[in-house]
Formats: structure tokens, sequence, C-alpha cells
């Protein structure tokens, strides 16, 4: 098995001030584990990671189609989204198409997550709704999966209620655990979500890199969705999407809260999970980063845009650069 | 040498979702190295936990006393205050006392970093100014020794200054370090910084907690003025204020950016220094808390305002409380 060197450090005068420990798992076309960083299986929570695998029901189930949505649907449902007004209207009309209005998604509303949406949405001097939710796309296609199949909807986003079942089915086949296997615990945004070893993380994401090629229809679908819609998964200014558009959508990564990531790379069949011990953000893209290199998974000369994640300047508040956020090799 | 266990974590559902671990040297009134977390001679930046050392060079150059100021100057700056009216007048009147004014200052502005001081800015519809920086009393004090030295004001912030190598002998000489031993940086306020070994950044501390007692007139009247202007030190929301108003003065404690703290048990005569290896602050506070209670230095039963730091509840976009930030023991 390859060690992987992932952490990420920030120095001040060219002096390491702090460092974080990343964790990660690389598992192959074959299931197996074939590279690490710290300990492949670590205990944590994949938060939304996981989405692209709790839409899948929905996919299944015909109940998407039913709707007659399209890629953009399955995008913002996968989608940690900037809260940007495309995103906000696919929202929007995923829930008209349902006959459900913003009161009924169970998250709560938070500021843009993208400096595009944010200015946006200040710059019209509106509060932001549930709809800028960066996942009112996944709560928009839950209260759909409730709709198509005749559940209740309300209280979808809670345990014990037939669409997190299916989800935790849907977790666990891709993941290989059994569902008593996988803890529960509530989402930032009120769902439902799934605690499990890194190992297992990129078990799913392995396989759904390998439906590219070869794979089930429905997972083909939304993978396919994911490397053609990067600004929906994401937004303008968003890690995931720029990442997506600047390898052509061989790499789909997904972000996930407290500094947990997953990645498909699509033309090798492998799937990575990646965690930062201690969950900060400014270390996770940098790290995942360095981990697609280490994989051949970019080109040599990194793309700009990407390399400014890569390595991030540290300035005071006099605009002075005084250190930088880098891998620590 | 007692072995303290300071590690935080950040839970999700009762599972732990981060680990951030914590560094930590505690040494006594005779020099020694009493107990340690991790390593106690981690290598890092000591930040704003500097400040009193900085300030020594004025008060014992008589400088100070010249100015006929007293123990509100003194306590300001050795703060990284709250930008609260109160903070804001002090500083802009120790500019006027050496006819300068807020453009002479070498920090850059920035928000409000207490809530009220926050609030009280937004509703008065002005900007932040240099004033508001948390570090403008160290910077007015550091001008005030170029002032009354007789050096240029220009560039008082820099290496090289005359009194950027007075603070460095007197960081020097209370850690117990060659100055050519100690690493040079640019703080987040545009001045010099200091990097070394936790373990020197402890001894600094208490021999100034022995002060106290027992020590050198500058040193004693500068603690005085840290405990017995607690708000001056912080702020109405600031965790260092809230430390030495619940202990009544028998601990102050110095927050630095990056994670670092460091902390005089006056009544022991001993100085402890924190790092969080990572740098997130939301485990600074609770890492302080526990050690000073392994130290003995807290109340058995925690007074509430202190208990808020110790275990924080995490909350998501509903309100809704979905996991915790404490002590991991």
């Amino acid at each position: 098995m390859k060690a992987l060197e992932l952490d990420i450090v920030a120095t001040r005068g060219g002096v390491v001030e702090s460092h974080h420990r990343v964790h990660a798992a690389v598992v192959d076309a074959k299931d197996s584990l074939t590279a690490a960083a710290g300990d492949p299986r670590q205990h944590t929570h994949w938060r939304s990671c996981a989405k692209p695998f709790q839409v899948l029901p929905l996919l299944e189930s015909g109940g998407f189609d039913d709707l007659q949505w399209g890629d953009d649907e399955l995008a913002l449902a996968c989608a940690s989204h900037g809260g940007e007004p495309e995103h906000v209207a696919i929202a929007k009309r995923m829930l008209d198409a349902i006959g459900l209005e913003e009161g009924d998604l169970a998250c709560g509303p938070h500021e843009p997550f993208s400096g595009r949406g944010a200015k946006l949405l200040r710059d019209s001097g509106e509060r932001p709704s549930r709809l800028h939710n960066n996942c009112s796309g996944k709560h928009a296609a839950m209260l759909a999966y409730a709709h198509t199949a005749g559940w209740p909807k309300v209280g979808y986003e809670r345990t014990g209620h037939d669409v997190q079942r299916c989800c935790l089915e849907s977790v666990a086949r891709w993941t290989g655990l059994r569902a008593g296997d996988i803890g529960l615990a509530v989402d930032g945004c009120g769902v439902v979500e799934f605690a499990m070893p890194l190992e297992h993380m990129a078990r799913a994401y392995a396989r759904l890199a390998h439906t590219s090629s070869n794979g089930a229809c429905a997972a083909k679908r939304l993978l396919a969705a994911m490397r053609t819609r990067p600004f929906l998964v994401g937004g303008s200014d968003r890690f995931d999407s720029i990442l997506i558009e600047e390898t052509e959508g061989r790499v789909v990564a997904k972000v996930g809260a407290e500094g947990v990531h997953c990645v498909a790379i699509t033309d090798q069949g492998i799937g990575v999970a990646i965690k930062v011990e201690d969950g900060a953000q400014r270390a996770q893209f940098p790290a995942v980063l360095r981990a697609l290199q280490l994989l051949d998974a970019l080109p040599e000369e990194l793309p700009p845009r990407l390399d400014e994640f890569l390595t991030r300047p540290l300035r005071n508040t006099r605009g002075e650069t005084v250190g930088e956020v880098r891998p620590v090799s």
C-alpha cells in the first residue's frame, strides 16, 4: 500500500506556526485499499460527501423521471452550492414541480457560500432564505422522493422516515457496510448524516468512479450530471466546481463540512476519502490537491485556478504576505 | 513531570467528528518545567502573548511615567482588545498625548473582535479604523516609546528599529533565550513577533506571575494593571477578561492568534503556555480552562461564564444542538 503525505502547515516568516494532520484512504476499482495517509480507517462523519448516494434512491425509483427532471436537478441535488441565483432558481423550480414552497424545506437559511452569491444577495437587499442553504437541492430531491412515493412530506428529514430509510440503505450498499454499523447524526442542514471509517467512504466513490465506464444506469447518469454541470455542484468560486472544470470531469470532488472530502477519479476508477483531523477547511483543499498530484490525477503543471488552492498566502491587516498555508512536503 | 491531557474534540451525535491536539508547557517559580501536554518544546509563534514583554521597555525607561500614563494605558498596551468605544478612546488619548493620530499606527483596520464592539460600530454606521485593531494599544505604546526616547516614529514596527530592538531584548530576558535564538516574523498587525519553544513562553509567564508577590517594580505594575482592568485587556465578551474577572485576578491570561495562549497563575507563581497544534481558536479556550482545572487554579465548580467556554454546543442552521466542542477527557 502506497503511503501518502498529505499534512498541511501554516507558516509565518518561513517558520511553521500550525500543523494540520490529514488522514486519507484510496480505494481502487477492485475494492482494494491501495494508498493511505495517516489512518485510512479513521472514523468520522461523511457529511455532504454522502449527497450522491442520498439522491440515488429517488433516481432509481423512477420518481425523478416521472417529474421529467434532468441533469440540472440531478447536479443540484448532489451539490453544496454557492447560493447563487441560478442555484436558487433550480431549487425553487424543483419545489414548484411538486407543489411545495421554501417553507417546506427542513434546512435553515444561511449566507450563500460563494462570494458571488453573497454579493448578489447583499446587493438585492434581501435576506438569505432556505433556498440559499447549500443543501437546498438535496432537500428538494428528498421532498420529491416523498412526493412521488406517496409518503408524508412532513418529517422527511428525520430518522425513521421512509426517505431516510432508503438513503441509509443506499449508503450501506455503496460503502459496503451494514446499515447497523453506520453511525447516524444530524447534519448542519437538519437531515440524517452518516459516520463510518474513511476507507468505506473511499469505497463508495471508487464504485461511483467505476460506473463512468461500466456501471449501473442511475449512478452513471448522476456522475455524468456532476461532470457536465460543475457550476451547479458548487458555484462560480467553489473548489469542487473549479476542480471538475479544470480536469474536464475526469476528477469529480465533493466537499463536506469539518474537513471531509471525497473524490472519484473517473479515468482510473478510484475513490479517495480525506479527513483533516481537526476539521479545518483551510487544510482541506490543499490536501485534496496534493493527494490528486500523488495519484497522478492532475497535470504536472497545475492550472493557475487550482494552484491558488494548493498554496494560499496569509496576509495581515496591512495586506502584507506574512506566511502561507501549504502542503508540508 | 506531570502529564496533562488537553486535547479537544468536536462531536456530532455523540461521535467524535474532529480532534484538536494540544501542546502545553507549565513552568514553576523555580524556572522548572513541572507539567506538560504533548510536546512542551513545540516550536511556534508567540503572537499577542508577547505583548506584556513588548510594553515593559517603555515602562522601564521612565517614558511611560513622563507621559503621566496610568494603569488604563498599561492594560490597553497589553491587550488584544475588543474594539469597544472605551478601548478606542484610550488608544486615541494615547496618540493625542504624543501629538500623533490614527494614521500613524502601523496596524491595519479590522472589525472589532468583541460582539459589543462590532455591534456598536455597525450601529454607528462608521467603518473600522486602525484604532479598532485589537493591537492599537500596543502600537500606541510603541510609538510613545519612540517619542519619549527621541527615536524616529516612522518604521517603529520594523526589525532594526530601536523600539523593536528593545522589545526583542525584553523578550529574550524574560524567556531565558538568547536574542539570536528567537525566530522573527511579522504579526497580523504588522509588527515584529517572535517564535520559540512553548517552554520558554511558559517561563516568561512564570516569572511574570512570580512578580505579583516578589519582583521587579515595572513587571509588578504591569501585572497589577492587567489584574485590575480585565475589561481593557480584552472586552465585555472576551475570554481573557472573563477569566481574570472570575478568578479575581489570580489568573491572568493572554490570547494569541493561531491557538497560542499564555497564563500567569499569580498565587502559585507558575506560567502556562498552550498551543493548539492546528491553530483553531475553538479548541484554545477549552484547553486553557482544562489546563487550569488540572493545575487546581480554578474553583471545583466552574462559574457559569467560564463553563460556557469549556463545553460549547454546536448548532446547525435550524438552531438544533447537534454536537459539542469539549475536552477529550
